[in-house]
Parts: structure tokens; sequence; C-alpha cells
């Protein structure tokens, strides 16, 4: 009988899970909120009744093999999820074992972006590539990084957290971390928005998005109106695309990759975004980086490719 | 017989050169100028004069396993040093290649700062460690980065430029680049002597470096006069740690490493610059990371250690 493996993809706003199968197939999928939790033991309890149903539907739990899940500050060594920033849940979380128990399957679970990089070196975009570097751009901004073929762990499990990595000096607060300037408070969705209404507010320039309500001002609407050709919002790409690439040049000189590959939400901006990454990553590395380096977009289905990652951890053992 | 490997450190203003026996005493070394060989055909000439007198006192070439090399932007898998900014040799010098065919014995080559890496990982504040990062702070910043227990050499063997990447958007200007605000500009031995001669044209204030003429106006003189209680000197290696403080931050949220190994010149100054250097690492890391990382100096003696790490090299095939 064939078995199964379970992805488990922990996000600030929502959790995504599915059921994988040996080759890469995502059979079933749902998805809960996590931001609803306050506490991480009515999280465990929903994620449970609804997996519940998915295992069910593939036969049962003899059938799972185990859960692998990924989540931001996510520590493969500990099985822990440790102050992480965009959680509601603070301090350090014992998860693995707390879904272990909970299931009685074996869990393993890492940073969300290092499960995300394991899925792409196995389905995805960096098939075959030995060295590149993951970038998520999403709520927040997550990393995973792989070296000589390996994932790049760090001595204590925490390395990769390239989202917080200092940009602009004494820059824009970063609410969660206390941080300022980190590439986290600008490239992620919440900082597309928060560049919008700077750029509104210094100026008078027009601009359809004006028109909408302060809390609607999100990424996506920033994406539509640039679409539409609104100068604004094309700036605010630019902006970002800008500090992306100043960040993703750093990197760069870092661990050389042969490529980075972005995925989530800020990446169907497409070539708004790109085109100024592109541009500010050439021109902030010295010159034997230049024109080496690819800038790929994940080209998994963004509603599998977490689980899918997440699952992935499970068939490495 | 015992057989011995040669180690050489090429660096921007002098090349040290030694013979190394397999426990890690460098038995004869000797030191000849870089930059006055605006050619590098000279440089090997009198390279192999030099180390050709060494080389007599332990028994012929014969007893040469091979000569290991660190140069900036050297590269392991080409044997080329490839537009090396603070060398006289522009361009891509094939100098492992060049070396080998003048000695007649195996040559490998890499990266000054991955070669001196090598050398704390076999004989210095690094053994025992999978996941370090070394940075020497001389006429340049250079780095090597160790993790997994092996140094990450990169896709094109260029990894671990750090000394490159950028601390302040549209800072000081790297000469030698072209490029602004890297971590060189400000925590080189050429960095502090500028930022002496900032703060000293900036204010008024008294200071013993004003009856330094600028031409000696070097990092020693800056030492020698913060070591003196002048409060303009010790500005400036307050300054200096601050910077390279931030920039070791953003490694540390890069690879995680178990320690960071200082090594240099700069490195004299010792709690005049480590303990700013201290306080903005913690400062500019997350939560995660903070009172975790060790700051150690190198205690190879300098004379020893690059010409240990270049050797390590051959020992290492």
């Amino acid at each position: 009988m064939d078995s199964f493996v379970i992805g488990v993809d922990i996000g600030g706003t929502g959790t995504k899970f599915g059921i994988v199968d040996n080759v890469g197939n995502v059979l079933f999928a749902s998805e809960i909120s996590t931001k609803k939790h306050e506490q991480v033991h009515t999280f465990i309890d929903e994620l449970h009744q609804e997996l519940s149903i998915l295992i069910e539907k593939v036969g049962g739990v003899g059938r799972i093999k185990g859960i692998g899940v990924g989540a931001p500050n996510g520590n493969v060594y500990t099985g822990n999820i440790e102050y992480a920033p965009n959680l509601p849940w603070k301090g350090i979380i014992p998860l693995a074992r707390m879904i272990q128990d909970k299931f009685k399957i074996p869990v393993r679970l890492t940073n969300d972006a290092n499960a995300a990089a394991v899925g792409e070196m196995m389905y995805g975009a960096a098939q075959g590539m030995k060295d590149f570097i993951m970038i998520t751009l999403g709520t927040g901004v997550g990393s995973g990084i792989v070296a000589n073929g390996q994932l790049i762990y760090g001595h204590d499990g925490f390395a990769g957290e390239l989202g917080h990595t200092t940009i602009i000096p004494n820059g824009r607060l970063h609410a969660g971390t206390g941080k300022r300037g980190s590439l986290e408070s600008y490239a992620s969705a919440t900082g597309v928005a928060e560049s919008a209404i700077e750029i509104l507010e210094k100026t008078d320039r027009p601009s359809i998005l004006r028109d909408v309500p302060k809390a609607q001002l999100n990424s996506k609407a920033v994406f539509e109106a640039a679409t539409k050709g609104d100068e604004v919002a094309k700036e605010v790409f630019d902006f970002t695309g800008k500090i992306l690439g100043m960040a993703l040049a750093n990197f760069v000189m870092f661990s050389s990759p042969e490529a980075i590959i972005l995925f989530g939400g800020l990446t169907k901006a497409g070539d708004l975004i790109l085109k100024p990454t592109r541009e500010h990553l050439e021109a902030n590395v010295i010159e034997i980086f230049q024109n080496k380096v690819k800038i790929l977009i994940s080209h998994l289905k963004e509603s599998d490719a977490a689980i899918l990652g997440a699952s992935a951890l499970m068939w490495e053992l």
C-alpha cells in the first residue's frame, strides 16, 4: 500500500495543509486561520479536526508516514517555534512535540522558507542546483539558503533570517521586532502598503490609490493601480524593488548562489517589481558577480508549493 | 623523509610565504612587496627567487608536496585571481597555473580569507566548530564562511565577499570598486584612517591626531592616540565598531555561526573596537540570535596565520 506524507505550512495569517504522495501530488488540501487562535492549543485542535477529514479520505492514519511542518522561526534541531514575530504565540512553542502528541505520527518542523527551499529543490525551479537562495515575499519575508547542496541551518538551527537583515540603517520601524530598516519592513506585503501610504502622504500627486480607504490599501490594491498605469503605484514597486535588489546584492556576495528564487504574493507584480530588483542587484554587487545570478520566480502552484515544501521534509528522512 | 607544504598569502601591500611541516610549524618564512610589482610576471619571478632560498634549506623541491596560495578574489575552481580591486594586476590572472609552471609543483589557490578560515579550523580558534565566519580586518576586509563543516564557495567559487556588502546605502565611496557604503570602506585600515580625517575635519575638537601629517594618519596612529585617551581617536574606533557590529548582525542572521573570528591589524585595538562591535551586533540581531554568538580574536601568531591558512589548502587534498 502506498504511504503519504502531510505538509503543513504555518503563515502569519493562515495555515495551509495537505496530503502528498511520493511523486509530489497534493491529493487533498485545506486551510485554517492562524491569526484567530490566540492560544496554540486551540490552533492544534482545529488543525487536528480539519486534517483528520483529509486523512480519512486516504485510508486513515496508518497510511501517513509523517507530518512536515514549515513555520516562521521553526527550528529543525529542537522542533520548537521560538519568538516568531509574526505569529500570535509568543516565546518558545514546542510545536513539533505538541502535534506529534495529538496525531501520534512523527513530525519534523523547520523554518517555513527552509521548507519552501526543499520543495523547490525537489519539485521546482531549483532542481539540480547546489547553491541557491529562496526568498518568500508574503506577509513577511522569509528565506532558505542552500549551499554545497545542503540547507544552511547554522549552529543553532536558525540560519536564514534574511528578512530581518538591516538594509536601511535607522530606516522604517518593524512592529514585530522593534528593529529599524530591515528588508521585511519594506519588501513584504505589509511593507508595500506602508510605502504606498508614505508616498501618498509625502506628495500631492494624483493617484487612484487616494480613493482606496487606508485599511484596504494593501499590496493587491497597489498592484491593480500599477497595472492601470498609476504613477504613484508604479513608484511603490520601483522603491520596493530597489530595496529588495540592494538586499539581494548583499546575499549574493555572501554565498554566491546560482539563482535566487522568489516566491509569494509580491511576485505576482511581475516585471513591475522584478525589473527594479534586477537593476539594483546588479548595481550593488562587485564586478565578479555581475550578470551571473538568475532571479527566478517559483513556478510551483502557489497553493501547493508551501505544502509540498513542508511535506518534503518528511521524504528527506 | 618528511614532506612539507608552502603557504603563500598575497595581500594588497605585501606577500608572505613560508614552509610548513605537517603539524603546523612554520619552519622558514619571508615576505616580498606585492604593491611594487605592476606586472604579475615580475612578481612571480621575485617570489620564485626568494622561495627557492627557503626550499633549499629544507632539502630541495623534492621535499615539497605543493603550494597553497591565498589571494584576494582567488577562485578555487579556476585557480584564477579575478578582478581583485586591491591588487595591482587587473582583470583575470591565471595565477595558480603561472606559479605551477614556474615551480613545477602542484598549486592550489583560493580567496585569502577562505585560506585563513581553513587555518583557524585546523590550528586556531575554530578547532571543532562546524559553523563560523572568519573576518580579516587588514588593508581590506576579507571573509571566509564555514557552514556544516565546509567552506562555502558558492556556484562559481566566489562566495564570502562580505567586505563588499553594503552597510550604509549611498555611504562612503570605495576607490577600488566604485561602490558606496561597503563594510570595507569603513572597517579596513584604510577606512579607519579615512574616518579619522572625516571626524577631524568635521569639528574643532582638540586631538593629538591634528599633529600627525595626513599621509601618516593610519590606523596605527589612531590606535596609539586612543590608548593615550584621545577622545577623537576613541570616537573613530566607536564608529568603526558600530559599522562592523551592524554588518556582523546581518551575517549572523544569514548563516547563524557559533562564532565570528576576527583577524588582522585592526584587532590589535582590542576592546576599543570589540566593545562597540559587540554592542551593535547585539542591537541589530533579532531576539533568537541575541547573546549567542561569540566574537573571538584569532590567537594564531599573525606572521604565521596567513601562511598556515594557505598551506592548509594543500594538506586538505
